[in-house]
């Protein structure tokens, strides 16, 4: 009897008895795991910019910027890359600080009250000629990480603080303050601030609405009095202090596309608390509007931080493109004066919000200009992301290991991107191997 | 008064008014996404081959393949690849199909009794000259899939149904059975394959133990009878049909590392049914070793499938290894007689099982001897992976998208490969891009 298919008695496919094979087969899987990068990169190193945002409420960008740099550097020799890291700040948390770390300058502490009514140990900043710019972001004293999941609730959270930070820059005898919008835990058309400052919110008895009651409050507003506005703010002040805040101008306080209908649920409001919220701060459009002759109400970034760009619209402030700012604040044109052979960028999620302002698809675009490749890592990848293909980044990859909560996504995030940052190293080596081979 | 700070009052970076900067940045992110390959390929269309493992209880093999030609064809040009597909299989699910398929030959469909006792429409395949080799995959009559999720107790379910398609193809005349091992829903050691075959397990007492009862049954045993066999299967038949299963050789039937304990926990046992196989495991091979001289209980091959491994040798059949069998069967050696540029592999899970004995390591080693580079995708990543790299795969990255459940990551496995594959292949062409500009 013959058998149907060729037998095989011994692993012929490899020509050696079974165990040379499986001794071969074990050699192989504890051989170093470092690819030797000098022979394929010629001699030269690879030069790479190393440009994160942060992951929200997980990992500010100078922590992803560490992590991405610790997986490159399993993957390619000391000697075969030269690595600059420039985390990206987008005026969200951690801006204040990040500013005075790039200009020099000093940090002052300062206890305020929180967005939901507690001290909260918050800072302002102040660099600069003379130290005479204040420097502060929103969310060290309204962020959304100051407010207990349990609380949150955006029809009652203030930005207060806020204005307390404000008042502390203008008593320290500043010229002009720079306040970075992004993360905040609030939605009170920056009400909270104003009152902070002096300024009296009053309803149609002439009563003064409760002080820091959050969004909520504006719906019984009928007029803003600024008899007792911070001197330095005064429209007639001598040295009058100007304001320029950091906003994404893509959102506006009213409308369908509204602060409170866009922004709202990610606060933590309801439904109803959405609707509520809505129609509060189109009272404050409409004061604004009649008193003022001032349209906070669509002017962009208006809807910043909650609302909190409108509110500084009514004390004089610019609001600024958040892209051109941090651009200008810490002189990302100049990075591409030095050749880089890639970029490697970082978000937590990248989607269709991504090509809207956010610092990730900026630099890209810049990188674009320069004709440098940039490739980048997303803890999520949502619905639009392809539409980052068109910004500039060539390639993008998630750094999730498989399906996993968001809970221990967010544990283990540094852990994540340095693995990823490995894989996509691992990646490129492989074109690049190929790329060499082909020419 | 001057600012600390530069100031600009418009878009300074771009040296362009607002609007125009919108404009340019509204039609980037309106372009084309397909990087164009012709130029940085040289003209040279890139050659590569598409080797997948299937996705366990989600996707075959050859739905990962053609999912992975979907993702790369996204961002190359149909003229710029020449690309193969390979699906692998490891004698788990499909693997009947996949063997009739390239062999030509027939299937022949068959009710058998499944795992939990139910009928269950089942097949076998006869390929070869004359049709005289029968193949089948256990998996087909007694596989994890056939175990309903609120059923899943690997005491009680049988490999009766692998015994009935046996049964068949002896009644069939062929000359020899192929069996591939793997996706079993078992732990029965082969007991309900015997009973199906004629075998008589016996207690102490003489009576017979109860028909296709599970591994649970088998801590009574003392005794096989032979005298009912298969007439074909006799010692002393004329033309005595050659079993040969394709199993992974790295799982045995008893000790710590026995098929109880590995892979009881993930067909549902608990703690204590997986001590009480074990146990009754044991006393197969007790009786094997005391009653035909033949050591089963640490025989390499004698665990897979649930111990089905160990009662095919009591039957005389050949355990292969399945990275052997199928190298022969599929004639993976060929395919290296072809250049390729790169491979791109799948699988489930990489981790530290995936450099023993799973197949897409077993084609990266094949590759890395032929010198050509191997990627990878995962549905997820565990602890071990990293010894991939030195099983031959370059580079390996998740599909994942983010955090999601398990559920949902199933069932969109097919669109999730499909992204994966063209993420891998955008960063392999900004390597490329590199490697070029490198050189």
């Amino acid at each position: 009897m013959r058998p149907a298919l060729p037998r095989l008695s011994t692993l012929k496919t490899f020509n050696l008895p079974p165990q040379k094979v499986e001794d071969l087969i074990n050699s192989a899987v504890s051989t170093t795991i470092l690819t030797p990068t000098s022979d394929l990169l010629f001699g030269h190193p690879l030069r790479v910019l190393v440009a994160p945002s942060g992951f929200k409420e997980s990992l500010g960008p100078e922590h992803v910027a560490d992590a991405i740099e610790a997986g490159l550097r399993r993957v390619v020799d000391t000697g075969s890359i030269v690595l600059r890291k420039l985390p990206l700040h987008d005026g969200g948390e951690g801006f204040c600080r990040a500013l005075v770390a790039a200009h020099g300058g000093e940090i002052a502490e300062k206890i305020v009250r929180g967005p939901v009514g507690e001290p909260v140990a918050s800072h302002l900043g102040f660099i600069g000629e003379g130290k005479k710019t204040a420097v502060l972001d929103m969310a060290a004293a309204a962020g959304l990480r100051l407010v207990p999941k349990s609380m949150r609730d955006p029809t009652v959270t203030t930005t207060f603080g806020v204005g307390e930070l404000m008042k502390a820059a203008l008593d320290g005898g500043c010229n002009n303050i720079i306040i970075g919008c992004g993360d905040s835990g609030t939605s009170d058309g920056g009400a909270g601030m104003l009152q902070a400052l002096g300024v009296r919110l009053l309803d149609a008895n002439g009563q003064e609405l409760p002080e820091a009651d959050g969004g909520r409050s504006l719906s019984r507003l009928t007029k803003l009095c600024w008899c007792g506005i911070h001197p330095r703010l005064r429209n007639d002040a001598e040295s009058r202090v100007e304001i320029e805040a950091v906003c994404n101008v893509k959102n506006v306080l009213c409308g369908p596309k509204g602060v409170a209908r866009i922004y709202g649920p990610q606060k933590g409001a309801t439904p109803e608390q959405v609707e509520l919220l809505a129609a509060a701060l189109e009272i404050l459009g409409g004061v604004a509007k009649k008193d003022l002759k001032m349209d906070i109400s669509s002017a962009p970034g208006g809807g910043a931080s909650g609302g909190l760009g409108a509110g500084l619209m009514l004390l004089g402030a610019t609001l600024r493109p958040r892209s051109e700012a941090i651009n200008e604040y810490f002189e990302f044109d100049r990075v591409f004066e030095s050749q880089w052979d890639f970029v490697i960028t970082a978000e937590g999620s990248l989607d269709s919000q991504s090509t809207q302002g956010k610092m990730t698809t900026e630099m890209a675009r810049q990188a674009k200009r320069h004709g440098v490749q940039v490739v980048a890592l997303a803890g999520s990848i949502g619905e639009g992301a392809d539409g980052c293909y068109g910004a500039g980044i060539k390639a993008f990859t998630s750094i999730s290991r498989g399906p996993s909560s968001l809970e221990d996504a967010i544990a283990e995030t540094e852990r994540l991107v340095k693995d990823g940052a490995e894989k996509v190293m691992r990646m490129i080596l492989v074109g690049l191997a190929l790329g060499r081979r082909r020419t």
